[in-house]
């Protein structure tokens, strides 16, 4: 069945049935607009919205499953960017009347299943048609404590520069099934303080700079640090999109600690010092080649 | 000059750097996640999200300033529906490469006006390239005190259904240029007890049988009371969307002071009295012809 042989409150009804509701949400989808609880005033409130589109983000022939899992899990990545705890998330689903009512429901339990990874309720959404192709907006609310939020500012000269896991390839697999490093990185604010930190979507060699001009540092990368993935060359690890794994900036003091209570902590996940923060005076070799820019 | 000329970060660079910040903005555009200030406890989170589409929602030819102004208030209405206050958006563009950059610019500008008007401020959003019809989300997030929401549901046979303003024929040039009723609402909920309440966006026909079906009771209109545009007819007034009105239930006991309090405050602003709720065995003709439902 197609999705023009469904009305949209019929479509709404089905999809939003199923959600599940935790008991901080006092009015859920199917309303003009859901009420949740607010959180303590000691804590930041923290948004963010992403969207992916056909074409683009995914392949049309990506599973649904996995689509949904990619919509839900790109803005949660940014979460773990900011050490933040999501909650609550709205999902809008842009689709052609041609698309078949079973390829999107399977994206929805794509969008619940990473949903639930995290304990985030869909508290509400949209759909509309559109005579282009499909796309997924999904926001997230949540919080982070006052003392405890981490962004691509504060990064300081001598500090040395982490990544988590391997980058590069991510496009083979990966970027449809990531798990976003929420709990790792909510374990390094609470073990260490982190200066400025920031997820990889776009590649290092785009991200790093990013993080450089917004911490007004340079940076210096040691290239044979670089931690890649199986069957991908370095070039890959600088220039690819879609790692979703941590960059992040620390006192050199507090290194040598974190890199043995990672070890611990985290046996199954690879941490790697890669650089380290440089005066923007001294920048000489810091060039990367490019990642992935939009419109480009 | 197009989209695709300038790169995704200068184009965002260019588009936030105008963005007006309220002092409860923590971390705004620019970085991973949005911190904002969270609402006291003694309140409930209002989220909302609404999106746009070029071809379904406005033509190629509106105004770039209009579609903007449209993409926030939409979400914005809903609010009004809520009785809640709006106070952070979020904003995605997705659009063609072959946009001009003219034109995002001045739909930025659109949507800075509409937010100002409510004190919003955009503290983030997202850009995405796309081959397909421009398309806007737009999140919101603000809060309403817990003794003071509305919703679809709580109307109670008896009750007396109000609409706002005039009903039909939107399309020609007010669902580019309304603006939400927030005002009204929060007025109505400070000094009246409102059992159900509900924005009109896709034609009373339609929207009508929502509220009551979400109050799980049944209605009569009195169709000749009816208050619609100049230059359409009483059936524009049930079956055209795009009205942004509000339509809510409240006790007859409360009705004849609402109806005098209303014209002193609000002298240039419409209330009519429509019909009633009643009990659901006792519906007979509370069929209206439809509205507009998406993907029908």
């Amino acid at each position: 069945m197609k999705l023009r042989q469904v009305g949209e409150d019929r479509l709404l009804d089905q999809l939003l049935r199923r959600l599940p509701f935790g008991k901080t949400v006092a009015l859920g989808a199917g309303d003009d607009c859901a009420l949740v609880a607010a959180p303590a005033r000691r804590n930041f409130l923290v948004l963010k919205t992403d969207c992916i589109v056909e074409g683009i983000h995914f392949l049309p022939r990506a599973s649904a499953l996995d689509v949904g899992w990619k919509a839900m899990m790109r803005p949660l990545s940014d979460f773990a960017a900011t050490s933040a705890l999501p909650q609550f998330a709205l999902v809008t689903l842009i689709a052609s009347k041609e698309t078949e009512v079973g390829w999107v429901r399977k994206c929805y339990h794509g969008l619940r299943k990473a949903a639930a990874r995290f304990k985030v309720s869909i508290v509400g959404g949209e759909t509309s048609s559109t005579p282009g192709p499909l796309s997924i907006s999904v926001s997230v609310v949540g919080f982070v404590e006052k003392n405890r939020w981490a962004s691509r500012r504060g990064g300081k000269v001598g500090d040395d520069l982490f990544v988590t896991g391997r980058l590069g390839g991510a496009i083979e697999r990966k970027h449809l099934q990531f798990v976003p490093r929420i709990v790792e990185s909510r374990w390094l604010t609470k073990n260490f303080s982190i200066h400025a930190m920031m997820d990889l979507s776009d590649g290092l060699g785009v991200d790093l700079p990013r993080l450089a001009r917004a911490s007004k540092v340079g940076f210096e990368i040691e290239i044979e640090c670089l931690p890649f993935n199986r069957g991908v060359k370095i070039g890959n690890a600088i220039a690819d999109g879609e790692d979703y794994e941590l960059l992040f900036a620390i006192s050199r003091r507090q290194s040598k600690r974190l890199e043995r209570s990672w070890r611990k902590k985290f046996p199954r996940l690879l941490l790697t010092r890669i650089g380290s923060l440089i005066p923007q005076s001294a920048v000489r070799n810091s060039q990367l080649p490019g990642g992935y820019v939009h419109f480009q």
